[in-house]
């Protein structure tokens, strides 16, 4: 697919880049890059093994068949469809075999030898035309000359990107939730997070605003941030999701204020929609490759008519993290800042990892792999749909009216002797003058439940506050046996030890559990809440 | 095997961290790890995808017997060995087939849920395990609580190392000769190389005295060094080699004013012995692998009694480049800061590159590795031998007397009518009054030959100055069909633009062309160098 020609240019926006980008050299050998071409040319320059002493002849792999995974949830998720499916197809056509020899006859096939060799550090380039096919068709930037960067993953590519935009003593945005990781590299390099403050949505527009409308460098301590850490897509680690309303308010206010978007989107194709509970809820219509495409959140890509979008990719939750793997679209300027961090530090990524994606996503093709995505967002659903669904079978559960993101539901203890007995608390009469104990919005994407857990109402909170009774906490459910991630990490102000004096959450990733792991864990924590919230609890 | 008890733990080098290193937080989880150990535990804490929905079902590799390569070396190695052998093997029980399973039955097995799944940052276990072994029984390190940590390449290594232990500002030692990627790593971060004079054996340990000891802090514009970058064996770029008695002396030089030596080894186990001509070269002793273990020179780790050796050993040069795999050996306070670093980076190695490298070497075992690694060396000397076999059929070559690291050759002009007819200057009468067009040292380790071009006989030496005169030939070369590197990229003082006066060099490397390739290109060298230094060539 060729990319659209009447698309403005990226905007020059080399007054971004850091002092350490700004100090990276091209190679002195670039001078002699242009005679790399020729074909018979005689490379004497490179440290290179020869491809005959490389002990691997042939590398090969088993994989499904890209419609492995139903489109249509089951209605009731408990015992999901895949199962069934997965097992039913093994050794039908539904797989497929993936050789790469090692010296091809064929000069279009993949040749081992090549991965298994330096490589370039913008990544394979079998694999960036595919991925550039994928950008243009998928996220249609709205500018034309944006560039393909291969990396290791989407931490990889903040902290590079951090590194080639900010200074030490530079402040950078963040959600007031955020990735843990994102605060934890830069941090060191002498990078501050702030925080703006977020709804169901994510980000709010008008909290931007104010912050940068109103910044002060003395009071602060640091220049205006130019640079903005996201994850727009099922937010790690509240799972909201931003619609492209708000991207384009935060958009048009970094464009006014001069700030580079970095779009952390790993869960973008785990659009799973809104939660609906069993009784209402109805099979899906299957859609289109072409439909499910449009019916998903636009990018912050298709929205960046400046190229000032540094958008990460991952195959981490789409294909494997162990492929250590993902990629960059970004203006030609920070892509080129990129290949050069690159090639002084993994050089590039894995040729191995590298080979085996590409060959499947040839194998696949574009419409396979779309195909393939629509088939884990349904995976996806019908887990995020289990969790909730399983909450309702341990906590009395009560919708309140729908919010700018879904609806908030509370959750009340619940006894013993009704688990599992009932899902909703439409039917339960005893209610509304407990307070509950747990609240959350089921997420719209992604693989994190946000459960916010309602210390006011716990005996000791005002002597031990949130930070402490959510270690606390996490604690308790780990001696019951379910781990879960405490609310205060994910916080930017972290190593701040400030308790921020809040309800307390934990994030609970409904992505890889069982249906019967799931359950149990949901029942121990249904117990360990009971214990924790009577009011004989006085530790 | 078990490490040798009675060893010294490391010192506290707690005083080398940079303050990056220092502000690296532990993950605030890291109370909620020791629950990790439990059998029953359910992980509801990370965002990790279900292993159902990894597309890869089973990954195979056709892999090379570990004595797929002769140990002895044909006299004449204008036609090695190894072709033939490679051929004559295919198909029969000299290859191997490896399969990794994702869910197999024996727990033992390596699994690929697991390695396509979010790995540890500091390496898969198995493959930890196995490098633990072979650290202990190839290197012996000389104190006890060393670690392993898997990284991405010694490149990788040693971006994380400068990081770990360098502030911008600081200088850092290195020879006066270097791995242009060392540099240009280090450079953009405010570090800056100090070269260190170096004779045939690479760095010399009376320069690296007098350079430390006269060290003044306000003169040179940064604290006296506490870092070196150093690659002892085959040397990149001159091919240099460090024998044990040098390298006793530059430790304890270290010891004395507390410097941290970063050992960079990729060319360790390609130790090709000394270059002997074709006339009286002899098929040499086949060792065992116990013999040829001892035959090696010692690595700074069995001489570090005190944790302050950082070794950087990469499978890039020893399995293949593209896996982008390598590993530190160091005293455990670096490696858990090294540690932190990958997991807000890279996150972890390929887990692919990692399991198809650890079934390799769970295939081969240590004693196949090792006989894998003695046929590595074997190739290598071949290439080096006929690499300069090539330069006696095309220059007159004439040996002066042996030196510290083995016997100088200069190598003059030939007329092109003598070309490939004789091979070595004994037979020549006609030498002495003229001056060599090329010198250099048949390197004993690794795979580069560093070309001097005694440019001071060049007609317009005086006028262009070295710096340009070898981007002009290196050009003339690649007009001519060979990309060669100049010299001053692999000067530590790149950057600063200085042309040093001396005499010209080219980086060659001998490991990657095939035979008639290589005599090719030596005759292009020979047939340009006749042109432009050839009176009239006043250009």
């Amino acid at each position: 697919m060729s990319r659209c020609s009447d698309l403005p240019n990226a905007l020059d926006l080399s007054h971004h880049l850091s002092k350490v980008a700004q100090a990276r050299q091209v190679s002195p050998l670039k001078g002699l890059q242009k005679y790399l071409g020729r074909k018979d040319l005689i490379v004497l320059a490179g440290g290179l093994p020869h491809p005959d002493l490389f002990p691997f002849e042939e590398i090969s792999a088993n994989v499904y068949s890209p419609d492995i995974f139903p489109l249509r949830s089951s209605k009731k998720s408990s015992f999901p469809s895949w199962i069934v499916n997965l097992f039913s197809r093994k050794g039908s056509n539904g797989w497929a075999k993936l050789k790469i020899r090692k010296y091809p006859k064929d000069p279009g096939e993949l040749n081992l030898a090549q991965l298994l060799q330096y490589g370039l550090s913008s990544g394979l380039p079998d694999l960036q035309k595919l991925l550039e096919e994928f950008v243009e068709r998928v996220y249609r930037p709205a500018y034309g000359n944006w560039k393909i960067l291969i990396h290791t993953g989407n931490t990889d590519g903040w902290v590079r990107a951090a590194m080639t935009l900010c200074d030490p003593g530079d402040a950078f945005l963040t959600s007031e939730w955020t990735y843990p990781s994102a605060v934890a590299a830069a941090s060191p390099l002498g990078l501050r997070a702030v925080p703006v403050p977020m709804d169901g949505e994510g980000m709010r527009s008008d909290a931007l605003f104010t912050l940068l409308a109103t910044w002060d460098k003395g009071v602060r301590g640091s220049p205006r941030p130019r640079v903005m850490y996201t994850v727009p897509t099922g937010q790690n680690p509240t799972g909201a999701t931003m619609d492209v309303h708000r991207k384009n308010e935060i958009y048009d206010i970094c464009v006014r204020f001069d700030v580079i978007i970095v779009e952390d989107d790993p869960y973008y194709f785990l659009q799973e929609g809104p939660y609906t509970p069993p009784q209402n809820r109805v099979a899906r219509t299957e859609l289109s490759n072409e439909a499910f495409l449009a019916s998903l959140v636009p990018s912050y890509l298709s929205i960046d008519y400046q190229g000032r979008v540094v958008r990460l990719d991952s195959f981490s939750k789409t294909i494997a993290p162990g492929c250590r793997l993902g990629w960059f679209t970004c203006n030609a300027l920070f892509a080129e800042r990129f290949e050069r961090q690159g090639e002084t530090s993994t050089q590039a990524p894995s040729g191995l990892s590298q080979g085996l994606v590409t060959a499947l996503l040839l194998n696949w093709k574009f419409e396979g792999y779309v195909r393939w995505l629509r088939g884990l967002g349904t995976q996806y659903r019908e887990r995020r749909d289990l969790c909730i669904d399983l909450f309702a079978e341990f906590f009395k559960l009560k919708p309140r009216s729908p919010g700018i993101n879904g609806t908030p539901y509370d959750g009340y203890l619940k006894p013993r002797s009704l688990h599992s007995f009932d899902y909703w608390t439409e039917k339960f009469v005893d209610v509304p003058n407990e307070s509950p104990v747990i609240s959350f919005v089921p997420p719209t994407s992604g693989m994190f439940l946000w459960l916010q857990i309602n210390f006011k109402s716990h005996p000791s909170f005002s002597r031990l506050g949130q930070r402490a009774l959510e270690t606390r906490i996490c604690t308790e459910f780990a001696d019951a046996g379910v781990l879960v991630g405490p609310g205060f990490i994910f916080s930017p102000r972290l190593t701040d030890n400030i308790d921020d004096g809040g309800p307390g959450h934990i994030r609970l990733s409904f992505s890889n559990a069982n249906p019967d792991v799931l359950k149990k864990a949901i029942s121990i924590m249904a117990v360990v809440l009971e214990r924790l919230f009577s009011s004989g609890d006085q530790s």
